[in-house]
């Protein structure tokens, strides 16, 4: 089964990231968990370049094509061969991202991005998406709040380093986006307690364990 | 004015840039020579990893895309600020490369590939490209022979260490895209000698001249 988190930061996806693999383990599960970008050794590369290159004026379109670079080595290299071992494998993050931030945060094509996704992902899409929803204004202050006590540079956190108003449009962007693909979504209110959450994610993770 | 050069390893386009960039100077034109992959700082960077990650099995669709990212910034930070400032810009490979090579070589399908190159490029495709068109047999020679001299490494030939039999495909690919785009490409033929090709080449540039 191929899960994927999505939503904007500080929605606490690493920590429902972490929670869901030991549910799953303690029910006897192998699970894989990953995240984009840097799910594999060329995304790594990647991410450090995506994170380096910023302050040089990386072209959108070049940023973008190096998310689908990452994305088609991760599907290729770690997430196949994982589902093909009969493991669970659930990514921070996956194709959905590119399409809200790039496409609805930024002004790209929606449909454009999602028909150079198709490309990456190669069929394989998500089984189930959980998008933790939360107002940016609350996800933002958790972020920072979070790289302040890990001690993360301001380079490190500059996913987080965006204005309120873009993350306002990419908020948006997802519950638009989730709607469209109302199969696969699953929105989850990430404003409460991670355990009240968790709850909430493993109601949607219970029928599909054996 | 934007042009590119194309054509298999070995085809002489190197040669023919630089002769190019003298005869245009001592017209008294500005020019800039430039590459691809490798044509901006990102586009380095990329052009190293290709050539890295090649033994640690880079999927072919990742591939494509960082050929599409380094694209995409080698347009917007190198060739289209080269022509705005007035000067000809010409190409080593560009993005029919992508097509020939990752369609025709490797089976991509080649309108994808196409519709790919047109987010990369964002308008900004050549006024005219040069194929240096050459049988693969003398011009993987020719590469080979290049390479010893500049005592290159195995890895950094790696373009020219490819199976005769993908350098057919190749061949053949340039030949049916340059007769599908019959108004941009202008076929050379690579067998002469560098000064007697130049001759032809230069016969082009001329009624572009002021």
């Amino acid at each position: 089964m191929f899960i994927t988190l999505e939503g904007i930061e500080g929605t606490g996806k690493s920590t429902q990231l972490k929670l869901m693999a030991e549910y799953l383990e303690s029910r006897g599960q192998d699970v894989l968990l990953t995240r984009e970008p840097g799910g594999s050794d060329l995304g790594r590369e990647l991410r450090r370049m995506l994170l380096h290159m910023d302050s040089q004026g990386m072209a959108p379109t070049a940023e973008l094509f190096l998310y689908l670079a990452d994305r088609a080595q991760h599907v290729a290299q770690v997430i196949r061969p994982a589902l093909e071992a009969g493991k669970w494998v659930i990514s921070d993050r996956f194709a959905d991202s590119t399409v809200v931030y790039q496409g609805y945060g930024r002004g790209l094509d929606p449909k454009l991005l999602h028909s150079l996704n198709a490309v990456a992902v190669d069929g394989l899409w998500p089984e189930m998406t959980i998008l933790l929803d939360l107002d940016p204004e609350t996800g933002l202050n958790r972020a920072l709040a979070r790289n302040l006590r890990e001690g993360k540079s301001r380079e490190e956190g500059r996913f987080e380093a965006e204005a309120l108003d873009f993350h306002r449009r990419v908020r948006e962007g997802y519950l638009t986006w989730a709607a469209l693909h109302p199969d696969r979504f699953r929105l989850v209110d990430g404003k409460e307690t991670p355990e009240v959450v968790f709850q909430r994610v493993r109601d949607l993770l219970e029928p599909h364990l054996p």
